[in-house]
């Protein structure tokens, strides 16, 4: 693993043209978000940052999502770009504390996309609503000539009810706060570069992709006062948490030997030379709770199959400045930055 | 003119791969939709085949839609994919009655693109949803590698809060129905041919791309009891009235001489052999409502710049089945059917 080549910093120069990092959800998505798309749209919902916006429709906390899926191939172990696309959204819905409802979806599809891969995608997709208890509701279906696409992309958006009074958000997180992952990292990222490099293990890497609702609503059901949720998705653990230290204005202090990783997923990484704590995930959550309900959260999570590894592994602490540490397994800190340049496109 | 080939029935085959036409608005699209999005994903919302979902979120009736950008050029006169984005999810909600609230935006960019188009895109859409006074309050962006996109393609989601008690739908339309176009036809989809083929006329032409949100509110702050509203998008008039005929289970029954086609985008359809009442629009609809209330509603469609050209083109008659006719200058009726195959693609 060579991280230090990961975490040295991109110089902050304006990109005249857009590169592929700028959908890779670490530094360079994240100034075009600051510099672009923040200003030209401002209102206190997109200036949250969060997964989704939380607004208000006559009395009612609605949380409104969007996330579009570009994932190559469409078919991985352990899933497919239908499943992803509504796990995705599900999740986004869930890191808001809200309940998914409905869902929208809007399909670009190449001339000459096989029939039948736009039929296994949609069942793929109903299957995953079915599955989350989501309706999809509404939908669109655009063709782009041969060349100008691949295959599929899926654009889906949500919108889920968030209950009376809760706030889930990084503007809550508190020093003391300890800081849980829902289960072992770097899985949906490693099974699709293994697809995608060829790599060979005695047995396939399997995508975590699932959907995070429920396990969520068990934590509130259960009286756990969730300061903040969020799905480690495109840029990894360690933008997650960069982003929720910056927006909280704390720091965050991690344990490598606590970061849950398969052994096979550490065999992959060490092979490409990747750092699990930038590797996409679909089905995992890092949620930051009051120290004492450490406990009770993470047998909460783990009574859902895709919360079985939950484990803490870090805390907040008071800090002048935003700041991830993470300690080494020799006793070393090293500071844990946002991924810089783009490690893996086209990952979800 | 040559209205015989386009209403030509395709024979009723299964398409192994996707065509062009599956993205069009016409037969192929409605194919799709009804034997493998519907069935797949079924329930009584997208069974309504309404231009979005009518939802009941706390007791609050919310309306969601989608739709996916992926027009060529990227601008064209008279606006450009940003607007368009925005025109036309509120356009979808306001069909269904309903006040637009919030937008998301999916990005899915081109490696490669020139950072200024994506500038200009986005300041595009952030005027248009001023305009129309709707939030975009949640995002995503993609970046899929070169060769394999155009540029940009944008999909908008978006909410609305419905009246209570308000149903605007197909089913409520009545023999005796009085139906209204907003305006004259064909401005959108003969802007962007014009582009693409070179055209040259005299003064070029402008689509029609409006937010008609403001204008549907006033008909309903007027007391028009509106029955269904249709804006004319792919597959043009033609598609809007055979979809609601079918969903009626009327007949409708209009007159040439009173549909409004400006005499630039006649010259350019008689040029191109196209038919207008074929042609994407995207900003005019098509409204049903009592024959009682035809001259109130022209009245106060008229108010409003994008409705400036509201006439009535015909009326709703009983009819054992379901079909759309048209009378001619010279008193001939003829059928007028669903788009067939592609007429243009990428118009949207």
């Amino acid at each position: 693993m060579n991280p230090e080549s990961i975490t040295c910093p991109l110089p902050e120069t304006v990109h005249e043209t857009v590169l592929l990092a700028h959908g890779g959800g670490g530094k360079l998505t994240h100034q075009l978000i600051e510099k672009l798309f923040l200003p030209a749209f401002k209102n206190p919902m997109l200036e949250a940052r969060h997964d989704g916006a939380v607004v208000d429709v006559s009395g009612a906390s609605i949380a409104f999502t969007t996330d579009s899926y570009v994932v190559k191939p469409l078919f991985f172990p352990g899933g497919d770009i239908g499943s992803l696309a509504v796990h995705g959204t599900v999740n986004d819905l869930a890191m808001c504390g809200a309940r998914p409802l409905y869902l929208s979806a809007g399909f670009i599809l190449e001339e000459g996309l096989p029939m039948e891969d736009l039929r296994r995608v949609v069942a793929s997709m109903a299957e995953a609503a079915r599955q989350a208890e989501v309706q999809l509701v509404t939908g669109d279906t655009k063709v782009v000539d041969r060349g100008k696409g691949d295959g599929i992309y899926v654009n889906t958006a949500g919108i889920g009810l968030v209950r009376p009074g809760l706030t889930i958000a990084p503007s809550r997180v508190r020093p003391g706060d300890a800081v849980i992952v829902s289960g072992d990292l770097g899985r949906h990222g490693m099974a699709i570069l293994s697809v995608r490099e060829g790599l060979e293990f005695e047995s396939r890497i399997e995508s975590d992709s699932a959907p995070l609702a429920k396990m969520v609503a068990s934590l509130l059901d259960g009286g756990v006062e969730v300061h903040a949720l969020r799905d480690l998705t495109r840029g990894g653990l360690s933008s997650a948490l960069v982003e929720i230290s910056e927006a909280a204005k704390v720091g965050i202090q991690i344990e490598e030997d606590k970061v849950p990783v398969g052994a096979q997923v550490a065999a992959a990484c060490e092979i490409l030379g990747l750092d699990p704590l930038y590797v996409a995930n679909e089905g995992r959550l890092v949620a930051f709770v009051p120290a004492g309900q450490a406990e009770k959260t993470v047998e909460l999570l783990r009574k859902d199959p895709a919360g079985a590894g939950a484990v803490q592994i870090g805390r907040v602490e008071a800090s002048p400045e935003p700041l991830v540490l993470m300690r080494s397994r020799i006793g070393a800190n090293r500071i844990v930055d946002m991924l810089s340049g783009e490690q893996l496109p086209r990952i979800c």
